[in-house]
């Protein structure tokens, strides 16, 4: 028998940093994993004398939080991909980070907006450094402007054509940045046009949506060579009212949680 | 053998209504609880008659939000509790809601915010009607300003005395509107006044500061008779850097969800 | 402005005790809650002089855990209870523990059953000690057996009546043991009556069946004085499939996480 | 722009099919996912001709389960994964299943044990169907024979080595059966012999038990080709007690849920 694949990493590292060297605080608080994979066969044999100790990859998070900035995540996770990445027997490191999102208040008072989080995955290995960043968990919803019809009918079709329906949704995104580009402050930029994008189209459905969205991306971002989206259709049923005499145009609706649609695709700039 | 107390009713109805009379959308979620307590001790010994079925309690609230509006929720919910405390055998009715906000995008596309949610909770028995609003999910942070200091030691006390730690908490705010009062749009400002308070004050713990935002919330909105928070404490750590022979100034921390403390307390207006 | 009710305490200390004193390894989990209400006004006004800390009661928990036997829950939390109330300014106590299961593999090794958890709460005051037990998460269903027909039919009613349903709960119980009862070992007995109850009943609706559970309950333990169940209806709807020309005899059911109906009460001794 | 890769389906269908034929009736709990991937890209230009609605995909599900068996997960999965892989477009399609176990109280009432679940993944393209099966959420512990020590220490390493410490996990196993093998029932031997694996095992480190586990699945079931095991690391840490005067001999434990170490590896048979 062989070990035909391995990785062994940290998940879940809470890390908060406060930056106090001025009166206007900076806060950064971020959720990190860290992952390897290598050579590590002996470790799966029982000796541990290549097994860097998960406990140490959560140390070196902390400490490098103290000797480094992280105020640019991105960043932040591509020097301890080259940590890591230097360690003896590893021959790829995926650092993921989940950034939440907090606004200020005052100085030193800030409040959790919720909603979305950035996302930062940075790969390294033999071929180089590969930085996907994203955002996730962005809830939107539209009223109107969103049909779903002309789609194949078979025996177990019951589904009513519609010119008309909530669309609503939670998109993860995840771009991936060209070598070499590093001002990942465009993220800002990139969350607008998903959004506005979404706003604005008509759509006939969600991967017609979500086709606009991407491409609104690519050509807002220069420096994002792939965007691949996630939209779960969060369904909102129209209720039948007629039993209660009532009529329903579009008005009152029940929110599901499942089962729902799940659509996802990947758009590229053509060579 | 006796029933002692026994209520009943439908959770987690999930309503959305949308309301297009005019060109800007209007759009409510919320998520609403109907119980009923009574004399419904037949039930119990296999008679239904008197048993109304949760699934109507359900087809209830959607039939209403489509006769009445739902925009003002605390007025909604008095609607469906005095309608079900009409209904035979029925004592008490407990409606309880939760609304979750959306934020306006353009004219028919919204963005959902996360963070906090509105609350209302509507109680009508035979000694009349009570309406209890509040806000949950409201996580603040301040990164200054609070101590914790001259509690007493005993021989399972290691905590150390700190003037200046991360003070971060989801806060549940529950307040009891005056009888009469309907006035619900004031729930903003009540809000406002809590983030306001938590921001500046200066802690000595966080019940010091719990009493400050509820006096703050009762000096500021004369139509509420008492207010309960509640304030888990989300404990930021200290990380130990000196094993790496790096200082640590209070600026990294480990952010742990258990355990946690919690404080909760209710101020109330002296007569 | 007064300060009408205060509680605070520590929620969620996680506890692990190993024995192994003999060659069969014994295994305690434990997830438990301390809350304290008192004369602590002073403390929100700023002097911690009467705050013990939430801090110091989770080591607590800790080394009371090492100093005691913790195999009987009622009694650890009992002696927590009693450890806390003679604090200063202390009026009641609350002690929460929820009990985690392990089955036995070998004489060192464990397998978590999952399903359901035992509970406590240990309520100490001026009155004295109260003790209430139970279960949580003990998930069953019956396939037949169970009818709900009967019940009232208004404008909003479009339920069927129906002789043969799926009954699927997840049942919440909490016991309160006489005074001066000590043989907490009897939860197991009380948890199977449940259990057999619940199978063998021919219910009418989800309170006839309750009730015969908590009938049950009392007459299979003497020491316990009352019992209440909370029983949510985890509903099973008979999915139409004539639009694909078949029937459904029962058969085929979608499994609905909600809205919910959640039928709770209390049965007592009477007097 | 190039639309580089998609897939759509329906996520989470809850599904649950009760057979009645004898007086002891059968119960099947499942939550079922549909993926499709393939050439629809016009779909993302607007036109649906091509996009077989998630609602009819959902319709499926349940109509499949009124006229076939699905008491053998995978058997039922392929079948839902050769219907829709002879639509049209269709390139590739993967039903993943998720099966909920009921253990039997009477002929027609079940206990829901909680712990782990069973799932399978099926496969169907160009190249032909591979199933994966599994089991997840499979969470055991052993309070002796696991040490980790050995392992490299630099600057960032605090943790000590250590004989004997607790190794708790939950542990998820995917194997993947050679083709043409549909002895499905054997997942039950394999959970068995991870368990006891797992339990007898003199643990070096979690990747050593891991190995072991693995190649003990292998050796006992010649119908699988490989297996990967995905073991997250519950950490149970030693509670200090020397601040109270008490020693820790291995008896007091946090159980604590985050940051985790994560290991995981695929073991294969030679050639």
């Amino acid at each position: 028998m062989t070990l035909a694949w391995n990785r062994y990493g940290k998940a879940r590292v809470r890390l908060v940093k406060v930056t106090k060297a001025l009166p206007v605080h900076e806060l950064i608080d971020l959720t990190v994993d860290v992952q390897l994979e290598g050579t590590f066969d002996p470790v799966y044999d029982g000796d541990n004398t290549l097994c860097v100790a998960t406990d140490t990859m959560k140390n070196t998070v902390y400490a490098f939080a103290r000797q480094h900035p992280v105020d640019q995540v991105e960043g932040f996770a591509r020097r301890l991909a080259d940590h890591f990445g230097a360690k003896q027997a590893v021959t790829k490191v995926r650092i993921a980070a989940v950034e939440h999102p907090w606004a200020r208040l005052t100085n030193h008072a800030f409040i959790q907006p919720g909603g979305d989080q950035w996302t930062t995955v940075v790969t390294r290995d033999a071929s180089g450094t590969e930085i996907v960043s994203g955002v996730t968990n962005l809830v939107v919803l539209k009223t109107t402007d969103s049909a779903f019809a002309g789609f194949p009918r078979d025996q177990f079709t019951t589904l009513p054509e519609t010119e008309n329906r909530i669309f609503a949704t939670s998109v993860t995104a995840r771009w991936t940045y060209r070598a070499g580009f590093t001002d990942y402050a465009v993220r800002v930029g990139i969350r607008q046009v998903l959004i506005e994008t979404f706003a604005a189209h008509d759509s006939r459905s969600v991967q017609h949506t979500l086709k606009a969205m991407a491409e609104a991306a690519l050509a807002a971002c220069p420096g994002i060579a792939e965007i691949t989206l996630s939209l779960p259709n969060r369904h909102h049923l129209l209720v039948d009212l007629t039993p209660f005499g009532l009529d329903n145009p579009n008005e009152i609706f029940v929110a599901t949680d499942q089962p729902f649609g799940l659509i996802e695709a990947t758009v590229r700039r053509s060579r």
